[in-house]
């Protein structure tokens, strides 16, 4: 399906936050092209279309879903449609992209999978942290051995995001909202790609701090692999503490923000009325007023919090450059070129699937694995206690 | 048994860093005075001889214990010996300040704590960390409630305990040696006093990295309070990654640290030799050439690592000057007066009890409660399971 030049053709479901943030990474490789973007509201879909006249653009999933000349589809949909939209493209013979969480429940991610592997497709979740070219690196590190066996990795990350503009669904646990769902996603994608994948339990405590903002939070959980190293994945989305003073002050971009504006989310949302939340929540969609500018280069590499890994030998953690080791013998800085992003590691991850045939690493049974460690630490939480794991994934890399 | 100047006649039962370090809080505090010293090696001795020509000076903690003159003994004896030296002490109607943890299983503690109820003495346990200012007023902003309920605490501290020099019991987890049981001391008393004392489980991966040093280097502890509230306690002790890093490159002493000399307790301890270590050990006793002048103020606070406090409308951490409290509506630093250390509050809790009947914060229960996590994160590591604490008690404050 793809053209004589063997560009992909590829569609953004969704013109969100997520949606709009792989613009530019579809925009500079040279494997992609833009094809066409489905959105629900009528100003962001005219917006991304007068910026790309010759994409084709829809007003539902269902239609892009069955549109010709696209050969690849990016779901950055609610959760709660995922599956919808993902068997839709499927069954429309369509390579598949879907945000995290992959669902809200393990059932449906089988479908997803079931249907991906029978129409040989293929079927990714991202964008996940651990697309992140640091992560990867630290990977790397830990996976060369010269640190010897890996023992503990820890992801602590104090935020905003409980007070960033919301839809209603990213505050309803039930439909995938909340902190453990989709900021769990990054830090188990982030720990169990460090980790080799298999977490064997996972013990937690997620919290409702603000009754106003009825989702999880904050949460703590600790989780065993398998081999018997251990993490611990902390978060606080309620912009009090930012873990950003105690780095670089550098943000998941990779840009800078300023720490003298104190709770300035949680101010924001509460001087623009509850009434207002949607308005705003719209203005960072596709071209809106608050949107992202995605396309400079930052001047550090993206920090998801402070990723600390602790080898037998030695311990890995981030600098704005790269990665800090801390050897046997010395501390030293590996420097890392910037510019990847991520989201340029989806789109070569996608390209190799689909053109080389190469299995990708978050795939559908990876963002599966990830979901059930979301769910593993809501369960934990819940029942109060300990959640042992069935349907993890070894890392292959 | 007090003098008739209502001064506590004080004495120190082992001159290591535990016991040195208690030597200027005594000299400074007028309720006590420096009475005597017990310890095993002769220059150790002699030294304190040398610099208090009117106390009393001992070769065992039994002949200490009998002593007469002396009120209240501290017994700063290596773990596996403190059940035995406390109890001669009690035996002798003296108060008692044990060193923690308070011995290595809990039906040790239950000898002391009945013991000590019966002879009606004082029983304490510490130092530990809760005891110094910062976590004290820590606690303060939690129980005064202006934060509303805590829901989450983390204690995280990388440092170098592994490598500095070592008796062997300090290496011999059977003896009470290894992070978990020394250091996790510092770090469940910080928590268990900032969430109220009562812990219902622990889930934990402790670890040895370093066969030479064949004891927990490691650990990564998940706590649940009986209220659900959460934490977690992570140590790393093999002089890498310092946690000081991470923000105001503090030491527990309140004192600087220079982070340009990387890895220098490791090297320090390879370039000395195995056989030279407990030379290097003996050095940092009492007017040793390596032990530490505690007579100066720090121009910090003392850190035990990262403390971070998340209630529900706020979160707190420490400065250098005193904490940072991050509320609805501000970061605020609030400053604490520095000079009263952790060993000064010791004292104070000391003589409330011996003089006002004030029932110790740090009682025999509280340190046998500390105890119980600290074996329990052992057990929980071993079984690879969460493990459900049944002696728990909670602050009184």
């Amino acid at each position: 399906m793809m053209d004589t030049d063997k560009r992909i053709n590829f569609g953004i479901v969704g013109l969100g936050t997520a949606g709009s943030a792989l613009v530019q990474p579809v925009l500079k490789n040279k494997n992609f092209r833009m094809a066409g973007a489905a959105d629900l509201d009528e100003q962001t879909l005219a917006r991304f279309k007068a910026d790309f006249p010759e994409a084709s653009v829809f007003t539902s999933a269902e239609a892009i879903a069955e549109a010709q000349g696209i050969d690849a589809l990016f779901i950055s949909t609610p959760t709660q449609f995922h599956t919808g939209h993902v068997l839709a493209a499927i069954a429309n013979g369509k390579h598949v992209v879907t945000e995290k969480p992959i669902a809200t429940n393990l059932e449906d991610a089988d479908l997803m999978i079931e249907a991906a592997d029978k129409a040989q497709v293929t079927l990714m979740v991202g964008h996940s942290f651990g697309y992140e070219t640091p992560i990867k690196a630290m990977r790397e590190v830990v996976k060369n051995g010269e640190l010897g066996p890996l023992r503990m990795m820890h992801n602590w990350y104090f935020t905003d995001w409980m007070y960033r503009p919301r839809n209603p669904e990213e505050l309803d646990t039930t439909l995938g909202g909340g902190v453990t769902f989709r900021q769990g996603s990054h830090q188990f994608d982030i720990i169990r790609l460090l980790g080799g994948g298999l977490v064997r339990s996972v013990r937690a405590m997620t919290a409702k701090f603000d009754n106003s903002r009825p989702a999880e939070g904050a949460h703590t959980v600790f989780l065993e692999f398998e081999d018997g190293a251990a993490a611990t994945a902390v978060y606080n989305g309620y912009d009090r503490f930012r873990s950003a003073e105690l780095g670089y002050n550098v943000g998941e971009g990779g840009l800078p923000f300023n720490l003298d504006k104190y709770g300035s989310a949680r101010s924001a949302l509460r001087n623009a009325g509850p009434d207002n939340e949607l308005e705003l929540k719209k203005n960072v969609r596709y071209g809106g007023t608050s949107s992202r500018n995605w396309s400079n280069i930052p001047d550090s590499h993206p920090f998801y919090g402070l990723t600390i890994v602790s080898c037998e030998n030695g311990d890995i953690r981030q600098s704005p450059d790269g990665l800090l080791i801390y050897s046997e013998e010395e501390k030293k800085e590996i420097v890392i070129p910037k510019g990847i992003s991520g989201r340029d590691h989806i789109l070569t991850e996608l390209k190799a699937a689909m053109v080389d045939n190469i299995p990708p690493l978050h795939d559908g049974r990876w963002g599966k694995a990830n979901l059930e460690v979301c769910l593993a630490a809501l369960e934990s939480s819940n029942k109060r206690k300990e959640i042992y794991l069935n349907h993890q994934k070894m890392v292959q890399d």
